[in-house]
């Protein structure tokens, strides 16, 4: 049994659902659908997220909510007569989106989620309704009734355990389920929308759940390249790569699968596929726990920008037991995570991602590692960018790191910062940010060249 | 004013202790002398110190003492005569560890304290007495006199922040004060040993307290060299380095100085002479505050054996704000510091010097860090060894990391760990113990070959 999930695009207009249904049908063991709101058809398209977000802004208000939801109306109401449909599927929908306008406000982030869900929820009814109309025994899934359980305020939305339980009666189904991404329900019933990887963490926790044999998460690209295109021309496609260094690589720049949505696929041992709805055809990415790493050490390469370092000098600092916690309790004290540390004898440097830090926040960490750690010297400096080689064979490879300075000190740049530990899969340079381009583009020919015969 | 320490190997003999007066009569700005007890004169030769222990060991058992302490007065008496001066001296000696035998045994530790110092204590008198004999105008100082006051148990000891004051009437002194290394007393009267670096603290903080020009510590090499002289053949001298460079060496291998002990000169901008008794023509190594490092990227590379690894890996570590924090506490409440974190996205690494390590130690961590930390897994390794290019100029030097990785590579060893941080004067890789050697002798035939012309 296979789990589909189809992202934004592949259900942004009649043509795309189409294909969606040409791949449901191409394959019987595509037996649960989980389905995006409708994103763009075309650059300069608004998503109908978007415009579900406007409408909710409108409603809390008490402005004029006619507008934009006529908006929302109108894109489904196209995709169902483009796709054949008669009127009733448009009136559910415009019937679930009047009940939400009409539910309470009295806490507007329960409302947006309501609101933002609707995206979901409806897309799913639209194209179980299109399923149906071809033929193909398909029902639309309520979250609340197979079982999809979360956390409640004030934690981070989370599926709860029993979820897996609950859920797990979908692959018994005789018939397609379609199921909305995005969200799920509190034990009290209330709504609550995933903070991020929206749809794509539903289809995990939905492969999870039934044990399926594999996740297939189509999206509008190939596959996972070995570079960011933008930046190198043609870059290598990526056949397989494992969850590490799936991870490792969306942790700097690589954003096709949000990487905490695979956790779920992950610990249930549910091998992904990232496949694209407009070319099903083409083999993909797939996401595995091993693999044969013999080919090429380096499986890709990331780079991102807005980092932050914080500098942290004091004469016998390694002496001192105690010193880096302390350091870390002040960040925590500040709800900061952080990337890296690497440290010298009598200092260390702290690497975080620059948007949780505010002027205020900055100022506070200065100065209480100055005043309670006695810190020698302390500095905040933006403007790093991390660049990330990833590769499970890369601790088998002697040399490599030898190549990749080597190729960083072509282009001229300095290394501010490298991290590797030992039994990683990663090599981490700091550079800055002024650098990150031309490194990510000598780094890639160095590894990525044809090799001439 | 020059505040210069003698070690155990310039105080050994008669022979050595006359070289010690010509260097002070050489220059008549060394006006404070800082002296251990006498050393080896020989492979195979007994300290001093040692034997002193021997004697302590053998009266707090209650065994005779007779032999134990002829063997330290006839080490005393041996050089008295070789210098050709009376018996008061030794006389003097002989009271002093007498009336020392005679204290308090009540607790073991401070009458160890005692005896052990009896060694740098008589010392200072012996070579007093020399200096007087020959006509330079010396007086032996009494810590106790002078004002070295440290720290009461059970802290750890160090001197006081008033031992500067009071020590600062030393450069009004019209005499050579010859000072012993190595002890202090608490406000109370103890006495007290320091741990570590012995009499290089008691001369470093004298060259604080008078505010010295130089801080001249003799020993028996012409200099730093550029690497362990053991691994390396001919290894260059170091002319000059600084204060962080001299810390950075010394935390991997390099055993001229006991780094802490640099810190009150340190604070003071107090530059210090590493010199050669047997050969004080030789210009020595120059420690300063700053210097120029237009010549060579890198000023020396040291290695050290003897460090373990704690790899710990959890999925989405990086989210859990407190993870790292946590994982330091662990450390913290078993009393292990830690060198360097390398880290990647769903794991870390703890480098920690191996000795802090028991078997019992090494099972709680994993257990704490498995059953609290929720790890996904947890392991601790060892035979590590580090290896640490130093350099103030190397933050300045593009393609320095690439040359440093390709030597590596070139003796097919692997890079288990690489650590270089921001505004850093050293580059640290984490190899096996097997490899150590091969790599070091690498590394400085890169940095450190003769130039072509």
């Amino acid at each position: 049994m296979k789990v589909c999930k189809f992202g934004g695009t592949s259900v942004a207009s009649a043509e795309q659902i189409k294909k969606v249904a040409d791949i449901i049908q191409a394959d019987p063991t595509r037996r649960i659908v989980v389905v995006s709101a409708p994103g763009k058809r075309f650059d300069g398209d608004e998503k109908v997220t978007d415009l579900l977000i406007s409408l909710a802004e409108a409603a809390l208000a008490d402005k004029d909510t006619k507008g934009p939801l006529d908006k929302v109306l109108n894109r489904y109401s196209q995709i169902a007569m483009d796709l054949g449909l008669g009127s009733e599927v448009v009136a559910i929908i415009a019937a679930d989106l009047s009940w939400r306008l009409a539910a309470s406000k009295a806490n507007p982030s329960l409302f947006y989620d309501q609101m933002k869900a609707s995206g979901e929820d409806n897309s799913a009814k639209l194209v179980s309704a299109y399923l149906s109309s071809i033929g193909l025994p398909a029902e639309y899934i309520n979250p609340l009734d197979g079982g999809m359980i979360v956390t409640s305020a004030p934690a981070r939305v989370q599926a709860l355990p029993e979820s897996l339980h609950n859920l797990s009666a979908l692959k018994d189904r005789k018939t397609i389920s379609v199921f909305p991404g995005f969200f799920g329900f509190t034990k009290d019933g209330e709504l609550r929308t995933f903070d991020r990887g929206g749809s794509d963490i539903t289809g995990s926790i939905l492969a999870a759940a039934v044990g399926a044999d594999l996740y297939e998460n189509f999206t509008d690209v190939d596959c996972v390249f070995a570079a960011n295109p933008k930046v190198v021309d043609n870059p290598a496609e990526i056949e397989e790569m494992t969850y590490r260094e799936m991870r490792e690589l969306s942790y700097a720049g690589f954003a096709v699968l949000h990487d905490e949505a695979l956790m779920p696929a992950f610990k249930a041992s549910v091998p992904v596929c990232i496949k694209n709805t407009n070319n099903p055809s083409a083999p993909g990415t797939m996401i595995v726990a091993e693999r044969d790493f013999s080919k090429r050490p380096v499986t890709g390469i990331s780079a991102d920008s807005g980092f932050s370092t914080l500098y942290v000098s004091k004469y016998l600092m390694n002496r001192e037991i105690g010193f880096g916690r302390k350091l870390l309790q002040i960040l925590e004290d500040e709800h900061i995570s952080y990337e890296h540390i690497p440290s010298g004898i009598d200092n260390l440097s702290v690497i975080l991602r620059s948007h949780q830090l505010t002027p205020e926040k900055e100022q506070r960490i200065v100065n209480r590692v100055k005043n309670e750690l006695h810190a020698d010297d302390v500095q905040l400096i933006s403007d790093f960018s991390m660049v990330v080689l990833v590769g499970e064979g890369m601790k088998y490879t002697t040399g490599l790191a030898a190549r990749a300075t080597l190729a960083i000190a072509r282009t001229g740049a300095n290394i501010e910062m490298i991290n590797q530990g030992s039994s990683e899969v990663s090599l981490v340079f700091g550079v800055l940010k002024q650098d990150e381009t031309k490194i990510l583009k000598e780094l890639y020919s160095e590894f990525f060249a044809p090799v001439l015969a």
